[in-house]
Parts: C-alpha cells; structure tokens; sequence
C-alpha cells in the first residue's frame, strides 16, 4: 500500500512514523506548500513534493493522508484532493463535521473516491467507543474526559495574548468528577467540574503578568467556563518540561440493567499517550489500509470511522482474527 | 425487530430484560426444552413454546439469540438453527471456533441466512478491542485481564467435587500485574502473576475440608497454575454475599511510537459489571440489530463482531451519529 502525506508537521512525522511500523505500508512522498528543498523528513530515500505537483502522482498512490488543520486547511483541502486520490483525513471541528462531510461526499461520489474524515483518537477511536458503548447500554449515560494533555488550541490561545512569548495549556480531568461518574452516580456535570486547565506562560520582559493572568482566566470559549491556573516560567522551563505532546483521556458509559435497573454496569476506553500526534498517525496509517480496502472494492463516497468494519483496519487476515483474536 | 430467545437460562434472561431497553425491539417468544408450562418469563403476553414447535415460527422472527451453552447446546444448535433463521449465539470455547465457524458458515450459506457467533464481551467487545488496539499500536503487547468477578465454569468444577454443597470462584486480577502493564513496562507475565483465584465453598457436614481444599487448588487446567485461596462458609453466606454474578475486566495494550521507540502509548478497554449475564444479553441484543440490517441487505454466512461496521449495531440513525457521536 503506497501512502502519501501531505502536510509535514507534527501529525505528518507522526503518520510517517506509523507508516514504518506497519509491513504492508510504504511511503511513496511527503507533500508540502513550503520549498520542498527546505524539507528534511525522517525517511530516507522519499521524496519530498511540491504541493502543486499531486496532479502527477494519482497513479502512485493508494491512499493520501491530509495532515492538514481543521480550521482553514481540511474545509477545503478534503474536498479538493478527493477529486483524485483516496483520502483520509482528521478533520476534528465537531460541530461543523456534518458540513465537511457534505462537501466531501458530493466531490468524492462524483470522481468515485473513497474520503475517510474525522479520523484519529476524538473524532475516531473516542467515537467508536461512544458508539459502541451506548448500543450495549442503551440505559445510561455517555461521559468524555480528555488529559491530562496538552490542547494546541488552548496553548494558541495564550500564545496571542500581547505579553506572551510562549505558552502550554494542560488540560485536567477533575479527579472527583472521574470518580462519581465511574461509581455508577450517573451525575450531571457542569464544564467546570469535569476540567481544569493549567496554563504554563512565558512572558515577555516587563510585561504585566497579572493582567495577562486575567486575560487568561476571562478569555471566553477558551478559559472563562473553568477553573483555571496560570504559572509564568522562563523559556528554558518550558523547553526542559513541556516540550512533549502527551495527552489521552475516557470515554466512559454507565448504565443498568435488570428488572428494575438494579444492575450498575461502567464501560470505560482510556488513552494514556505520551505522543498526542504520533498516536494520532498511528490510527491514520491503520485506517489508510481499510480505506485502500474499500477502494480496491470499488466502493466510493465519504466514510466515518463508523462505516467501516474492524476486520478491514487489521494487517491480520480475517481467519487468523477468528482463529487467535475472537 | 421481532427477537426470539431460544434457551431462558441467565443469559436468556438478559437478552430479554434487553430487549425492554431497546425501542426498535419486540420480544416475539422465549423457545425451551424443557415444558413450556414449567416457565414463568419475566414478559407479559409473549408466548413460551416448546422448541420443537420452531420450524413453525420462520415468518414471525427476524433474529433467534441462540442462550444455549457452549461445551455441548451450541456447537450443534447454532449450524442446525442457521437452516431456518438469522442467528446470534455467545461461542466462547475460544480454542474451538475455527471448527465451529466452519459449521455454521456452511449451514447459513447454503440456506441464505446470517449467523453471528461469539458475541458477547469475551469473545465480543474484548475481541474487538484487541483488534482495534493491536492496529492502532503495531509495536507492542496486548493483555487481557479478567474479573473480579465469578467464574461459572471454576465454581461448576468445585461443585462436582465429592463432599461440596455449594461453591463460588471468582477470577481476581494480580494488581502488581496491573499495575506493571499500565506503566508501560511490557512484562512477560505468567498465568499465576495474572490472576488469583478465590474459592467460596459451602461442604457437607461431616465432610474433610483439608481434601476439599487440596483437590481445588491441585486440579489441573482449573487451579493449580494459580493461587488459590478458600474459604470455606455457610449456605447462609453463600446466599447472602454471593448470589450476584458481577465481572468485568481489562484489554489493555501498550506500544511505542516514535522514531526510536522513545513515547509509550497505552490503550485500555475496561468492563465492571455488576451482572455479566445481563451485560453479555444486551450486547447480544445490539448486534442482533446488526444481523437483522445485513439479512435484509441479502448477506448470508457466518459473521463475528469483526464483521460488522459500528453504524450496524446502533439504533441511531447514520447522520445522526455523524453530527452527535462523532
């Protein structure tokens, strides 16, 4: 199976990682808007494109992989590539997935392309669990927590504050939260109470902290609706701690059964990841190969992590599933 | 979606208290071998039929959840059973269902219908979180933890031994072994670092408890991989304290990514059940949803869990799933 990436950053190198660990994947080039020539990847002996060049390469590549961001890049991107390639793509703006999805089924119905979207950990494995998780108990309730991990957008976020040199957002379950919703209490959580957020900021020299701290803690959408920290540390402490990407989380489903519903029954999924991106292309690569699957049988149009059937994302072959994995 | 149950065992009960909590499903009768006037069902108005009348019941069932068991009902009833209808069954002698797909995918082919076997949450969701798992961390281990929770199949093997009334096993996992595993440390454990077994056991008067006790913890395949502690007690306390049926358990995979190696991922799946029957017969119930799509898209053969798209299981419409659970 011959992968492309197009997008060189962290969920790039991160796919491209996972493409090595997989024996049935190659990597056929990595695709860039930048000069190719200011490129170094990680694989030897890969070329690295110029963006404008992928009209050239639909015959050698099976699936591409749009390591693109949700906010400007996928809306178009995705539609755009799916006139010509298979396309899998992690398009994660939860509330305006169902316009994406329109649009990318529209061009890759048309041109007769498969085009996998909002795939990764959440949208994707989280998702999957949801899914399952209610289907098995169809009484109860559905609870996601995400950390303790860095949120990029939270991070940005600081990061415009005039004042601000760097910073890093960790976003953290609330212990007690976790705990009642995992006894089975089946309890009504405000924003708040399920997360806090810890913010790690480099301020500039002679810049006012505490009305940076305030900025913080106030910003709508971002901060306003939890309890947040703010600790400045200089640039050399946030280079030696926080300089990796960890992150995870649990999706978590209570509910009963019984007669009289006097059976609690707790389905909990949880990430521990010491690499958010990396994990991220791990689950990209594995869904490249039912993506490729489904293209080799002539199916087409855009497809969800939920349409696709667990026997299509293993290397293993289905009777050796069945023989050593049921 | 008209069900029927064949079998009102524990797990015959669980289907059926499932199929209440679930709006698209009806009860259409529980089928027994025993005298269908001996059964009180838990469902008002839905007849109880001897199983020899099922021949007569094709046209009012879309699924038959076959509740039999697997060493001697299943092996049997679920190839027989796929002659005449779409079927569900819970195969869990997990070194035997190669010979057992065989069968019933030659049954169910050549009369045009379709069986799901070994569905259930191990074999069943456990199954499917292997798979997602090992594709998603490709370098790495996978583990399966099971309980605390009793063990049918150790507590049958103590009751058969001369001198015991009564008796309970439950499977407790080794929390160092957990504890090990979750850290990433990717431990080769043997079957006694994994888990323990404890023993309730209710003896006869007069009985020799030191035999008793030796027996148990020296019989092979059961108990003498693991330690094993028991605790002899009264029919009183049995009744009072251990007249549940809770499991549970943990699929848990760790792996690394990373160019070298160098960020350890850690997936887990985790089950606490206060009642494995009524858990496994709702999960049961979801899938026969499943069955009953594919059958009506024309699909025949023997299916697992492997076989199926997450979007087949949920009552939740597609778009739904896709602007909600997404």
């Amino acid at each position: 199976m011959k992968i492309g990436i197009y997008g060189y950053g962290n969920l790039g190198r991160g796919v491209e990682n996972a493409i090595t660990r997989n024996a049935d994947m190659e990597l056929a080039a990595v695709f860039t808007r930048r000069d190719p020539a200011s490129l170094k990847i990680a694989t030897t002996n890969v070329p690295v494109v110029a963006a404008a060049e992928l009209p050239q390469w639909t015959d050698r590549i099976d699936v591409l992989v749009l390591c693109g961001g949700s906010a400007t890049d996928l809306p178009t991107m995705t539609p755009e590539l799916a006139k010509r390639f298979h396309v899998v793509d992690s398009y994660d703006n939860h509330s305006k997935i169902p316009v994406h999805y329109a649009n990318v089924d529209a061009t890759a119905k048309e041109s007769g392309h498969v085009a996998l979207i909002s795939c990764g950990w959440d949208p994707g494995m989280f998702s999957l669990n949801r899914v399952y998780a209610e289907a098995a108990l169809p009484d109860g309730s559905n609870y996601t927590f995400w950390g303790r991990g860095v949120s990029q957008g939270h991070s940005d976020a600081i990061r415009r504050i005039e004042g601000v040199v760097d910073a890093r957002q960790y976003t953290v379950p609330v212990p007690e939260a976790l705990e009642r919703v995992r006894s089975g209490e089946n309890p009504q959580l405000t924003t708040r109470q399920k997360h806090k957020r810890e913010c790690y900021v480099v301020a500039a020299e002679g810049a006012d902290l505490e009305a940076i701290r305030q900025t913080i803690v106030t910003m709508p959408g971002y901060f306003a609706d939890y309890d947040t920290t703010v600790e400045f540390i200089t640039m050399e402490e946030l280079r030696r701690n926080h300089s990796d990407l960890p992150h995870g989380g649990s999706v978590i489903r209570t509910g009963v059964t019984g007669i009289n519903g006097e059976h609690h029954q707790c389905i909990e999924y949880s990430l521990r990841l010491d690499s958010n991106p990396e994990f991220t292309g791990s689950v990209l690569a594995a869904f490249c190969r039912a993506v490729d699957r489904m293209a080799k049988r002539g199916e087409c149009g855009c497809k969800t992590v939920f349409d696709i059937a667990p026997v299509d994302v293993s290397p293993i072959p289905r009777e050796e599933l069945i023989a050593h994995m049921l």
